[in-house]
């Protein structure tokens, strides 16, 4: 018999089924129902509500089934761990299915990096579809590992897994046709395309969504929700770790509307995930707000699987896959089983399915060029120097303006105006590249911390006190592949490496977390105030969110779009 | 620039726009409100909520803007004209887009008769989508002029505009895994499987759906439809000429549950889409029985392009192709306007764009083998006859077992007790098989009524007094390439040429209807007592309907589902 037979066979009866869920009540995200069923499983598919016989039984004594989450938006890489890992985390929690955009790993690793999601995704208890990065290098003001271009994107759009292109950054190469983003977009035709167009609005907005981009995940107020909403663009409500946009766009979500809207996650990382939940909290949180719980589950699935057109996933009905969340209640829900393709995997909090060995990632990630302590020098000029002023837990920066300490006719981290060096050192063409900067507002009075985690082409960002601290940490950081890294007095404070792509840890989401914790302390010990310094550090890089911005290739005016140098000279 | 390219330059307001739908309410069924909004359209597409600059202004006075009505599941062929009058008729009424099921005419013509409703529905302003006929022919025990097999249907599924596989009646076949059954569902993997399974419940519909067939447009009762939508159907609310369900099924439908439900029409008259409707009735229908206006437009167009996948239909957003109707209101819509392609076809209940001479059908439809009045005959035996028993108003029949009249060692029609002869000419392949029987209750005192749309093979049904008459009126039909006819004493009383493969006119539907009428009060002045007699007629050889019927090949026990003889013999 093939499996289909095999299941029709399952469903009548005329066979034993693989397992029961006996004495629940389904959660029925297509009826808008809860109604008690026990639910027949087979072959990992879900075979009806009634059955003649199972080979076992499992009892759920008035618990709430529903459909497992499904992330409609998610980069793994912010919880910094490989996906066997991160399947570990979020499933126990409920989710069964993340719509993974790699943009990360595919700065670093390109084609590759993809791949290298693929692969760790298979046979894990997670269905792990992909988005292809459409936006790879993010500007052409950095140097990134990879580029990746329509004629790249073509050649894994067909791929069982992926599901078309993930977040369309390059808005005005969108809206004013660029070639190539118009190829890109060409190619994932008949294919889902997601939007990232924070602030977009009018006619700018009905051009990027006629280009048949029909998302959005970047909307921080009900007015920017609502117009995308009317334009035809399905909402994505997210809650990472820095963006947290649920609580303010829930109330834009009626009946009549919310086939509309999905959870996403975004960058979450590992800490919020273990302490506070995934999309698991999401639903919490809507339905403390007031969302009634059937829309609340049909938001946290049914409406991600029909966006992206996953027909087997996202209710619980004969023929779908059995991926399915089982709740303590409607009220307050918590998991507390999880059902994987049929099979029991995470009770309790904890995945008790066993998880394979990581694929090896095979690749190197640290091809740095020549570098010494001269590398770090910036010669004093005339006038007074930009330098990047931190805005505590934000990611945009101020541009200020100030004279900077300088000695021997080089500048200095000036630790008592708390004006310390920045540099990003590039670390994957071994170009030799170290773009130079003064950054305020870390406030290490000591050593230097470094990270190969620095948005989106992921070179090396460090900021020290002093030229050879600075040396020592980036060397550091190549040394273990990859990571974060804390020094001072010649010594090592903390480190958390990072070796796949370095970007990733090959230990658990728990040890990743305390490992951040580690950093972040050794960091407040050597003076710096900020709450998350590798946080801040990771978007200091970043030349596309204002004000000022570093990158291996210099300082960078956002706004103006463009290199500027350090120094203002004789006004 | 590229059609893309140009849509985008549009909505930014960059060249000037097609038209502008000016000072009109937008039904966003996207957002759930009614949103004042100008509408610009472009080569077709909606660009936007706003332009620069506008060739046309259509000034809307705050009327309403919904996207043109999707009817999700139809056999055109019922309505008997081409695809383009049925255009004409439809369209004016708001409906833009039909999901046909070309089965009648494939069980005449096969993949030729596929061919040609693709074929004619071409260039028409009407967007006509194919779902494969999944049970050509219904029954073995037919000649019907075609049998689809997988292999055919294969050669088929990947044309433009063919969504999938038509509802798969043979629910037998399906949970007991017929390997050509099989075969076909597992062609249309990643398509969609429309179902038909009237009453199936329990196990039996778990097993049926498991096999990915995910909508239903047969459940005439709440608990029926229920059951199908908590086990993951689509429910296809339908409001033909003979089945309605509509009033019936609306009180399922919540604002939670509604994306699941679709209006379709399956077979509707001509006189009823003329003087009733269309997809509209069902709108006003269901406002007026106190669904939301909203729900009610999310249910006539929105939800139908989501269940097929057409991403371009079913909204009024950028991007979307412009097809829109334009309502006078919302408490009891009327179509005033509408839109195709960007383009107004529609005004005031007329068709203003015109229409293309429609597609020569090329093919010959009327093989009759020699036959002569002796065809007719039927041997007198012993023991009563058992009898076809017309339910008016019903497509079932009863079983009756009677005396019939005998002369001459011959049955006879019996004028008196209304117990007439019935005859089905097989019409496709000269077999000269000739089908005989009684039946009760068409009351015609004279003459013989013949037609050659009989469900599902279509070979020729004649009902009359005199075995002369039968065989003239059949020959009548031959010689007009097919119809429906009426004669008495020798003379054509009245009749219906069908030259497209015997079932559809080239006239148009409001011709159809008056010759239709003109058929049926011909009829009435033989005697004949039936509101339609000629839609009883025609579903008196479908033997899938219960209890007796009569095909080609012989009189059929529906309910078990063989040949049977017309003489009982003795006690």
């Amino acid at each position: 018999m093939g499996p289909m037979e095999e299941l029709i066979a399952a469903a009548r009866g005329e066979i034993e089924v693989d397992l029961l869920l006996a004495g629940g009540h389904v959660a029925n995200l297509l009826s808008g129902e809860v109604h008690r069923a026990d639910v027949a499983i087979h072959k990992g598919r879900l075979a009806g509500f009634d059955c003649a016989s199972a080979r076992q039984v499992l009892e759920l004594d008035g618990k709430i089934l529903t459909p497992g989450f499904i992330d409609g938006h998610v980069h793994i890489e912010s919880s910094m761990v490989t996906v066997p890992e991160y399947a570990r985390a979020v499933v126990p929690r409920g989710t069964t299915t993340v719509i993974a955009d790699p943009h990360e790993i595919a700065n670093v690793w390109g084609e590759a990096g993809i791949a290298y999601m693929l692969q760790s995704s298979k046979d894990v208890p997670l269905n792990v579809f992909i988005m292809l990065p459409s936006c790879v290098p993010a500007t052409n003001m950095e140097t990134s590992g990879a580029s990746l271009d329509a004629d790249a994107l073509a050649g894994l759009v067909h791929e069982e897994r992926v599901l078309g292109l993930a977040e369309v950054m390059n808005y005005p190469g969108v809206i004013f046709r660029d070639p190539e983003v118009m190829k890109k977009l060409a190619l994932a035709r008949g294919k889902r395309i997601d939007g990232h167009a924070p602030g977009l609005t009018g006619r700018d907005l009905s051009a990027y969504i006629s280009a048949g981009i029909h998302s959005d995940h970047e909307c921080t107020t009900i007015d920017e929700a609502r117009e995308k909403l009317c334009s035809g663009m399905y909402i994505m409500m997210r809650e990472g770790s820095a963006a947290r946009n649920l609580l303010d766009l829930l109330p834009l979500v009626t009946a009549k509307n919310a086939r509309q809207f999905l959870f996403v996650s975004d960058d979450r990382h590992p800490a919020d995930i273990l302490n506070v939940g995934h999309i698991d909290f999401m639903v919490r949180a809507a339905i403390k707000q007031g969302l009634d719980p059937i829309i609340a589950l049909q938001i946290s699935s049914l409406n991600a699987a029909r966006y992206f057109g996953l027909s087997d996933l996202g209710a619980i009905a004969p023929g779908y896959r059995a991926d399915i969340a089982v709740l303590d209640g409607l009220e307050h829900p918590h998991v507390v089983q999880v059902i994987k393709d049929g099979k029991l995997v995470a009770e309790d909090g904890d995945l008790i399915a066993p998880l394979k060995a990581p694929v090896s990632a095979g690749q190197k990630s640290m091809q740095i060029g020549p570098i010494s302590p001269r590398s770090f020098e910036i010669k004093a000029e005339s006038g007074p120097a930009r330098v990047i002023g931190v805005v505590p837990d934000q990611i945009i920066t101020k541009s200020l303006q100030l004279a900077p300490k300088i000695q021997d006719g080089k500048v200095v981290s000036d630790i008592d105006r708390d004006m310390l060096k920045i540099a990003v050192v590039e670390r994957h063409k071994a170009t030799g590249n170290v773009g130079l900067g003064l950054v305020q507002g870390f406030g290490l009075r000591l050593g230097a911390l470094a990270s190969s985690v620095a948005h989106d082409s992921h070179n090396i960002v460090v900021v020290g006190v002093s030229d050879e601290e600075m040396l020592a940490a980036v060397m550091a950081v190549k040394q273990m592949g990859g990571g974060l890294f804390v020094m001072a007095e010649g010594k090592v404070k903390a480190s958390l490496p990072l070796p796949v792509a370095g970007l990733l840890s090959e230990a658990s989401m728990r040890d990743v977390a305390q490992g951040m914790v580690g950093c972040i302390d050794a960091a407040a010990k050597l003076g710096c105030k900020l709450a998350d310094p590798f946080m801040t550090l990771s978007f200091l890089c970043l030349p596309v969110i204002p004000e000022l911005k570093l990158t291996d290739r210099g300082l960078v005016d956002v706004k103006a779009f463009r290199f500027v140098p350090m120094f203002l000279g004789e006004s």
